[in-house]
């Protein structure tokens, strides 16, 4: 198996098409990953998201350091995966015209995962933020023959 | 949609039934996410796995803490997640015993992912370790119905 390294607008394509995303965050050195949904906004440079209170939030905001991955599988022998190096910044209550920017964003699209907006039955959490994180180095891998439509679906 | 608390059994079950996990490491407070192979051994109470020497083995060569997470979802209203808190230890090519066990458990079962064992046709890598990760914590969440077969097809 051959795995070939994606261009940055590849990387960007699969971000516009995709919608489930793996966030880490860290705190003292100990990473933790969450599920999360965004949107893309390529003139922003930037992932929209939005998120229950919680610990990645209260993690974010004392390190703003993340790490973001995306991926689309096939099967063992075919797969993209992009890795986002970037920066948290929370919308604040106030900012009217970001949390605009981000609803509209993130409205376009059914949101396919949304655990921030549901509620545990064991342990109720209450508040949601929305968050952009500021992409500053995007990579991405692609394994599967180039010779092999089936490897390359959306690439 | 209701998320409910898994016992720490239903998260070893469905350690036990996966091989397919994303692992996130941290080096100076920033994160990186990889996916890796895996066997849970449930007597040492850990995650064996091997992954290319790059930059994940380097950055938990200098900070053990880790974070894997491992996922099963039917769709957006039924899905199970586990997250384990560990620490990463690695076993050293002249610990024949360890990498023997390592080997034995990690051929139990076809290998469902491994860009470990990808050569790259960009950026060819050598090398690979055999690590341990050891359980710290383990929580899981199933979203669903208690009611709805469906939600729960395995736990």
């Amino acid at each position: 198996m051959l795995i070939h390294e994606l261009s940055v607008s590849q990387c960007e394509r699969l971000l516009e098409r995709n919608q489930l995303a793996r966030l880490a965050c860290a705190l003292s050195d100990q990473p933790y990953i969450v599920p999360i949904s965004f949107t893309f906004a390529p003139q922003e440079n930037c992932l929209y998201g939005f998120a229950s209170v919680g610990q990645k939030i209260e993690w974010m905001r004392s390190n703003p350091k993340v790490c973001i991955t995306v991926d689309e599988i096939i099967d063992r022998f075919h797969w993209t995966t992009v890795v986002v190096i970037g920066r948290y910044e929370e919308i604040a209550p106030q900012d009217v015209t970001a949390r605009r920017r981000a609803q509209h964003l993130l409205q376009r699209r059914p949101q396919w995962w949304l655990p921030a907006a549901a509620e545990s039955a064991d342990e109720p959490q209450g508040g949601a933020v929305f968050f952009r994180i500021h992409i500053g180095d995007v990579t991405g891998r692609r394994a599967g023959s180039p010779d092999d439509p089936s490897a390359t679906p959306h690439v």
